[in-house]
């Protein structure tokens, strides 16, 4: 504890910012169904979708001082994502923080634990995912550490990861992975456009998979 | 497990949709306070409201095979129902199979597991009422039931059965109780419009149903 | 149990207005971080913003009677707070009985139950912070109170209190408190405005809070 | 609602007794993993094991009326099943409702709400699964049915189904399928015995189960 | 926050530990239901039985400062009581602490958060009542109060208050209620032993508490 | 997914089984307070206490194939971590695995999901800790890996991993931490004798601790 880590690597903007186009669902999809933070985590508003850069933050419960450490270590492109020590539903983060983050171009927030000024955080259009809402203020007693590893409401995150955040939840992807994982991803979606139109156009999932046989197989009885 | 029920029997559509139109807590207190689900049940988006004929699938945990053979057993003025064996958060349905239900004639989806792609399902006008919303992805290794009576939520349905849902949640009236239930929905809604109007006037419900006496054998005090 | 007080005292309603204003995190804030109500009570819509006088109710659980009881003690600029003698997730509350407390001059509920008739709710324009949204109805067989302490969510809640709800929750103060908690609330939007200000043309926390030193101290290493 | 059926069919007691002695792991496999509640419902003490024929209860929330009512239909060998009509944890039942119970030959509780004096109904050896231990009273001013069909816990049990219980939970067993289900436990447990000697001397179940070869189809890798 | 007070009221020591005596079931009914803690606080070991006077505490999340101050201020017979700011689960107390509580004359703890060691507590017998069992540490970095009132998983706790607790979870007497409810108890143990004996003969609750009249007015149909 | 890893890394099996000795709570303090399981991890029976070398598993949902797997990776002084890739409550384990695993020289299993033949586990003296007690069964369809690092319960284990776990919990050390922070504990655990001894004899935390002034000047105020 009591470590920031000042230079971390980072993948490609355009991927990263195309991967948060790809949406989660896909993301998750194209990297072997790894990387999904908790369904607990929710955004504060709807339509948000991000592709950003991870920027750790390893928090004690109910003190938020190193969300002011890690704002200094943004850069444009960035995300920050926030894990406590201790489970903690309080409101760490608000419109303040959100305004100096943003400055630094900061492109919103994930944090296994609570938020707050949710009305302000959505006119000024800064998305956060959290665990909770809650006015509920912390202090600025403890140090944790910034920009190094952490576990996310389930997830490893590595500073420098890829995060990709939609109103599906949020997703991981390992920083050196995200051009491989973007291509795949492409791949499912331009496929997904052609099952897109033959499913409107009424074909069966039944048929364009060609599942009759393999269920037939494991026993599947139509009466 | 492992049966599909091709033909199962359905409500007059006049009837079911009028159920919907009814909304969930006038057909809940229309037919006695029975067939309501769990208040886990959630819509992904406000504002929608529907009635509709229970396509049931019974499905194991993370495992989304049977939404497959459940969209061909769809016929238009249909909801499916979705229960599982065992407690799953996953990510059973999506934009590609909301497209094909759609396709159906389908009105929507009940599902106590999870949901993705919930923008684009907002986007479509695809309702769905779940437990969570999560991108994590299932399998297709083991087969279920379609059309069999299932326990979603708490709740008992029967294929064919009305299920009513909206922003209060969801409801299921059996399929035989429709005409009576829509009756009793249709007279509450007749004397409701009466009361709101005596209320908004200004009288006090403990006049309007004549509460005080019976508060006073209770033993109340006013000091 | 069973007891109705008919006189209680209220705060000034336009310091009452104007905590309402500042918002429950700053009011939270300003009063030294009590008073706050458990992150679960979420409101039925986002963007409402009330003050309020709190005129209390404990009912028995899955029993509204006393919210007709209550209505009658409504004044213009009062807010209903409900708790609950064992835990429900009922749905007490609906669009009648808020078309009985609107015509009162009611401004809105917090309960520690649920809520029905959500859609009719947002569209009359009447907030509800709630535990729950359930259509499950209640019944009228069990005498609670009106008008006498209660503990809400969490919070303690005597009748009179200045409710203060928006996206973030819910916060009560104290009656007797209210002209000190508005002054030092006003106090701290000063003061955040020039803050904002700083932060939005990239002056960091860490200097415009002095946090340099006592981070060192604390022993953060930078790497 | 308000209905005692008084008269109905148990299954035969040596089968009740007998799939209560093979546990519910072992009956909830043998029946194709079915009919068991959700694991939420707990033992109040450790070491009971019961098979018993199922008097059900449909209870309004926090209203334990029906348990005096049940208890008079009560034959020995049977359990008690309550259901809610909205959740609820209140403490239903104690140990003078457990004195009454046991001397008509009562074996246990199965109940989804709260249960109280559990240090009573220990030492009485009255075994309960409850989703709660809560010392809060409950009323008696609502009616409710007894052995009408019931959703509990997330299962359906029908009146006279028998019920197995122990410290893995709960499960139910339709009353016609008892002697059925009986001989696949019973297959099971034979066929396990061998299994469990082989396995305590080193053999794995990768060997025992011929598991290698279909591993290696669906692509395992050892490294 | 920030004030220890030194000084508090008592209940009589034979009224206190005569409550504890009667166990939570009897005294929560024997004062009318109220001061019922939430549910979810839970023994640590089955079988304590307290009657003791409270020792408030208001302490940060995470923060366990607070327990030295309070130990200090214990005299024999009491119990601390602790709530916190905000939720926490954090692990506040472990065996040093109990060793020093003990040695004061403590008889246990209550805590609407986590505790650790315990199995030493266990072996102790020093009984606590908490929300979590945990054993992540807290820091001693902001200070709370003690012997002020506090709202614990639900309930009101004011210095000096009778806490009963046993297996079936904590209940608070008011300290100048104590005479009147342990007189309202011990009525209530007296009429029980009487019950008990006529059900454990076979007598039903319906005859014995005269319910088959209302229940017929209420329409309970037998069938 | 899909990888098996042969062989691990082991850290010395005195240490190992020497921080078992040490506990929990006195080994997350040892290592900084990190590496700690979430909190709904428990026991199955209490008395439990073990230090062991991780052999991972990362399963699917409701699917426990890979245990068998991993059991033939087992050496003596191994304990078995199960993550899923979405959460299950599942029965993932029962005493036929538990007696394959024993007769490995398994000494237990760490499991975010369910487990069930808890009766004849606690006979066996064979230690669970997990999310749930589940009889529901899984299947044997889905590969997933062992020996890969993982995150279970929040925390991140990689295979070797010591894993210290009792009555509070479960605890990681990094295989290659182990010797430091078993001199760690060690050296808590001597002066945690002497404080213990000192408080027994009635001297006061605020004393032996020298808390006095800094709460004097954090403000604490003595009334």
């Amino acid at each position: 504890m009591g470590v920031v880590v000042q230079t971390i690597p980072r993948a490609d903007p355009d991927i990263v910012k195309a991967l948060g186009d790809c949406g989660v669902a896909t993301v998750h999809e194209a990297q072997g169904r790894t990387g999904l933070l908790a369904s607990y985590m929710r955004p504060i508003y709807s339509g948000a979708k991000v592709g950003a850069s991870a920027v750790t933050i390893l928090a004690p419960p109910g003190d938020n001082w190193m969300l002011h450490v890690a704002i200094e270590q943004l850069t444009p492109g960035d995300i920050l994502v926030l894990a406590t020590t201790s489970p903690s539903d309080a409101g760490y983060f608000g419109d303040l923080l959100a305004t100096s983050a943003k400055a630094r171009g900061c492109l919103g927030l994930v944090i296994d634990a609570g938020v707050r000024d949710v009305a302000d955080l959505t006119e000024m259009g800064f998305p956060v995912w959290s665990k909770a809402v809650c006015a509920q203020g912390t202090v600025k007693e403890t140090i944790g550490s910034v920009n190094v590893p952490i576990v996310c409401a389930g997830a490893m995150v590595t500073p420098g990861d890829i995060v990709v955040a939609d109103d599906d939840g949020v997703c991981v992807v390992r920083r050196e992975d995200g051009e491989r994982v973007l291509a795949k991803a492409r791949d499912r979606l331009a496929k997904e456009d052609d099952k897109r139109a033959r499913l409107a156009a009424g074909e069966l999932g039944l048929d364009l998979y060609n599942m009759r046989r393999r269920l037939a197989e494991k026993g599947l009885k139509y009466v």
